[in-house]
């Protein structure tokens, strides 16, 4: 009979507790006590165990970088859940740390890494939500798209693209027209469009000019603007693989926008539930330990 | 005889002053009173006759704006220096402002502006710095591309390169990275010829990465950064006009580094005097009135 574990999906500023057994979450919760907060490690463990049950736990994320509990080294792609399970670093004999993946290319600009989001992907392989030669896609502040190959991450790259929506809506001179969310999806595909052209600057540029000249609503901008960052991301990873299906594991709000982009590209895409899929995967290693 | 006169060339941010007389510029000053510090423009053009000369003044740039002192309506590409003396705005009958230029394309994608840039441009045709069918560049917080066709400026796009590479410096998760200038002059032509990919979003997170993994120094971070945004955006024209000649109206750095961009992704350049257009551009615009 198996026992009781915690898994803790452990990000920069959020984590999310799952109290797992024989595969069933049986309690879950997400708080905003990421690792740049927190500097008591080993305390708030202590306090999760008091409020979730005195049970190993298994955490992956930034709780494993130079910011988090224990700097873990990176495993090379390309890898899967066997590499993650033979690499765990241990706090104790009951506390471990899932690696993060790197990818070394021959140069610096093919190179790329990741820590959590490893979990979410093979994972989805491992419960069968995606195929194990699949492409997927994990949008968000630093959007990662991953090709497996036999159920193993071969390659994969990051783009900045919440990070730069999110520094364009706050301190750009666009800032005071993008005060409300991507909510017009007519404005965020024609955004879409325009973004595949690949050229930000000038595009990002043309919504001042489209306001001033009255050619754009100031109240279609964050959508407008918001479809050209994910586009333009979205039209270079197509201009690589081609029309190819492409699996998303998101929340309900960017797994909409990242859909309706690739739609918009030629691509097709399908939508898989994150939170069951990290939870396959930090389930498949905690078992291959 | 002629008369002496001021002209302006009032930005956002800074103004620069020339006393003007045949052509010649008797005294010049720059400082950072842009329109964006004044409220009193009135009390501001005293002050300045007080310094300068009780004469006659034109201005040009965001002093036009509707942050500045008047606004005045752009004037509509193609255009050229008739088209911009036939439509000054008077404050009273010696101080003037001058238009703007819009390009109102039959999408919102393909509409621009600009305030202050049309005189460099035009000026460094007329002063015969240029040829009349030249395509000049003024890189910049907006960084402006301008077609001239018959010593008239019919098309134009602005890309906010320079204001990208300030936020990505002051805000985004390369700032520690970013503190210093582009100095590394081989480390910015290899962030040209990544940026001409125009994946910006991707290859951005990859200077992370790279220091990351030790790929990558991260004193030359800047020099790399700046490059990728800069040979985003000559990539983006290159794409649209081929490898032609290209005039290059800036300052002793941001001319250089352009002109390296372009010089990497096989165009060619030639860097102008960008103070001497302005003030041929904006004596002809005088002569005119």
């Amino acid at each position: 009979m198996s026992e009781p574990f915690l898994a803790i999906d452990w990000g920069t500023t959020n984590r999310r507790v799952y109290l797992i057994d024989n595969g069933q979450v049986l309690h879950t919760d997400r708080d905003d006590a990421g690792a740049l907060r927190v500097t008591d490690f080993a305390g708030e463990m202590a306090m999760l165990r008091a409020r979730f049950g005195d049970y190993p736990a298994i955490m992956a994320g930034m709780v494993g970088s130079d910011v988090g509990w224990q700097k873990v080294p990176y495993v090379a792609a390309p890898a899967g859940l066997d590499e993650l399970a033979a690499a765990l670093t241990y706090i104790d004999d009951r506390t471990a740390i899932v690696p993060g993946l790197s990818l070394s290319g021959t140069s610096a600009a093919r190179c790329d890494i990741m820590r959590g989001e490893e979990v979410q992907l093979l994972g989805a392989v491992s419960a069968e939500f995606v195929p194990a030669d699949g492409i997927l896609c994990q949008p968000g502040t630093h959007c990662k798209w991953a090709w497996m190959t036999g159920g193993k991450i071969t390659s994969f790259v990051t783009a900045m693209t919440g990070e730069l929506y999110g520094l364009i809506g706050a301190h750009s001179l666009l800032a005071p027209s993008i005060q409300t969310g991507a909510e017009n999806l007519a404005a965020f595909r024609e955004g879409v469009a325009q973004g595949s052209q690949r050229d930000l600057a000038a595009t990002l540029f043309s919504i001042r000019s489209g306001i001033m000249l009255g050619h754009r609503k100031p109240s279609d901008a964050a959508s407008f603007a918001s479809g050209v960052l994910i586009g333009a991301d979205v039209a270079a990873r197509l201009a690589e693989i081609g029309a190819r299906q492409i699996y998303i594991l998101a929340d309900e709000h960017m797994g909409h926008l990242y859909a309706n982009a690739i739609d918009v590209l030629g691509g097709t895409a399908e939508r898989i539930d994150s939170h069951a899929a990290f939870v396959a995967g930090i389930t498949a290693i905690w078992n291959k330990r």
